[in-house]
């Protein structure tokens, strides 16, 4: 029986290249892959990869490839042979970087004649191909669009806009998301045990937090859009005065309290600019400044 | 017609004793109020409730009282004349405070016949009255449960436990996870904003996050209780590796950093500490550890 499933190639086979190859091939695209450490396709080739003798011909077996390696250096050594011809080939190169290294990147690419959508994924190895895995891209809409039925094999499967700077901003961003609220809630779980609360009776009311306060973001934006920043919940000022207990309680527990600082030592920045009685997202003044060790 | 409800006093009408004894008026209750102010109390009194001479009449008139002052040396000041007899009266001090503070008072009230419930108001005085004002008490269940069918025209009346200093802490970490979320948004949006990207457009992508971190939470929890942080996600060290990314990413395009520095700086710890295999829940051993400024 004939595929009729656009063929795809996929370089890079570590952990994560060799989930997206997976993916692939589960779902009916023939694969063409590369690896350097050969002996990484060989389970792939079991379960029908074609793995190719060199970058070039790996390039040369489809018009879209997708790179996933260490990092960007990493990328233009595998790309920069006089044997490789980029023109008219779609890369999707899924390495996690910097925005000012996937703008660049696309530049590079450009300048070769390929089509190049710089791309984040926000997922561990095992949830690809499930729609757990959010892959985001960025670089023009047309070449996503041409693409978007291939790459539907991976996971969810998003567009963030032309800049190809987006994906890995976007990535990052979420990835801050994370961690705080991770640490947010070590800190809760950290002072309720010292209360003698075990981590399973606390974690409840911290995901109901959580999930709270993001649903205020979206109103929240408005604000920071508008660049008002009127105090219809409460005032900069009276957050200030909790953060101040939310110390004292941590230092008095003996728990760590460099996040509450942190969190205070931000608000009274604000506060002293002049803005104690204006709300909350008034504080992206601070956080769009630079500071830091 | 006579009114059946309970009733009840309030002792402290600012901001949010005004709306305590304004949601008990509307829920039916015969409310009997006082504060040192007593021009505070007309728009209470037009409302149809009774103002209280003094602190000791106020107290009489109710077995249960509602306390909402700035803080704990008030509550003292207020409470501590000779005139005033606590023997069998129920007192609910939702004035913010710390744990310790809360156990201290609920001793102090104890060795004067009260029956003493700690309290705290995860809420804003206009939400008083509706089912979006969380109200957390801690201290003996049965006195909670003979007075929450009164408590419930407040809001949304929790009950966390015998201990008295629950209240407060839950309350602390609440706003802990609250303010996290925030500045974890702020922190994305001054990075995209770099790109062009406006906050009402990125709100959406945090909110997802946010949400769905939350939804981890009860199963991290299970770690912490049983000591035990097999890397089933990922590993700690891979998780730094992306901070690193987060850190130079707000450097390069000139955001506040301090955030990524801290989340880095929790990581590298415990990776030191010799936990980088295992995963993210284990800095719980970090944030378990009094450290701070
Ligand atoms: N794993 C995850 O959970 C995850 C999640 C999101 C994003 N990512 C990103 O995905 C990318 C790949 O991650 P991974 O987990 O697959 O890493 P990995 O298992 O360490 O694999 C790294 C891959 O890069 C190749 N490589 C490195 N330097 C090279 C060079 N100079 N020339 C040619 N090939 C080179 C390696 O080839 P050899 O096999 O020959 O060494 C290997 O295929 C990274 O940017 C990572 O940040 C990973
Ligand atoms: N407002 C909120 O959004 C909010 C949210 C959650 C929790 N809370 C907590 O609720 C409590 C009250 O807050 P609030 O907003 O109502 O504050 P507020 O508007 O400043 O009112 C303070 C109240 O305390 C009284 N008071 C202060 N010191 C006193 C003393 N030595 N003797 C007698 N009365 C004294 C004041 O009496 P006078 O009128 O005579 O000055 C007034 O009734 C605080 O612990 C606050 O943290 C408030």
């Amino acid at each position: 029986m004939e595929n009729t499933e656009t063929p795809v190639t996929v370089i890079g086979l570590g952990l994560m290249g060799q989930a997206l190859a997976g993916a692939f091939l589960k779902a009916g695209h023939p694969t063409t892959v590369w690896n350097r450490t050969t002996s990484k396709a060989d389970r792939l080739v079991a379960e029908g990869a074609r793995l190719a003798p060199t970058v070039a011909d790996a390039l040369a077996a489809s018009s879209l490839a997708i790179l996933c390696v260490t990092d960007y250096p990493a990328v233009y050594e595998l790309l920069d042979g006089s044997e490789i011809d980029l023109a008219g080939t779609t890369l999707i190169n899924l390495t996690s970087g910097s925005s000012a290294q996937a703008r660049e990147a696309a530049r590079w690419a450009g300048q070769r004649g390929a089509h190049y959508l710089d791309g984040a994924i926000m997922a561990i190895p095992p949830a690809i191909g499930t729609a757990e895995a959010v892959i985001l891209h960025s670089g023009p809409q047309p070449d996503f669009d041409a693409h978007k039925p291939t790459l539907d094999a991976l996971g969810t499967v998003t567009y963030l806009g032309a800049d190809h700077g987006l994906a890995s901003l976007y990535d990052v961003a979420g990835l801050a998301m994370m961690w705080s609220v991770l640490n947010a809630w070590l800190q809760g779980t950290a002072l309720l045990r010292t209360a003698g609360v075990d981590a399973a009776t606390y974690a409840p009311f911290a995901r109901q937090i959580a999930a709270g306060v993001a649903e205020w973001l979206p109103g929240y934006a408005e604000q920071i859009d508008s660049g008002s920043f009127p105090a219809e919940v409460s005032a900069l000022e009276t957050d200030a005065r909790a953060m101040a207990h939310l110390i004292e309680e941590s230092e008095a527990v003996g728990v760590n309290a460099e996040l509450p600082q942190l969190i205070k030592a931000m608000a009274d920045r604000a506060i002293a600019a002049g803005h104690g009685g204006e709300q909350y997202p008034v504080l992206i003044e601070e956080f769009g400044k630079p500071r830091g060790a």
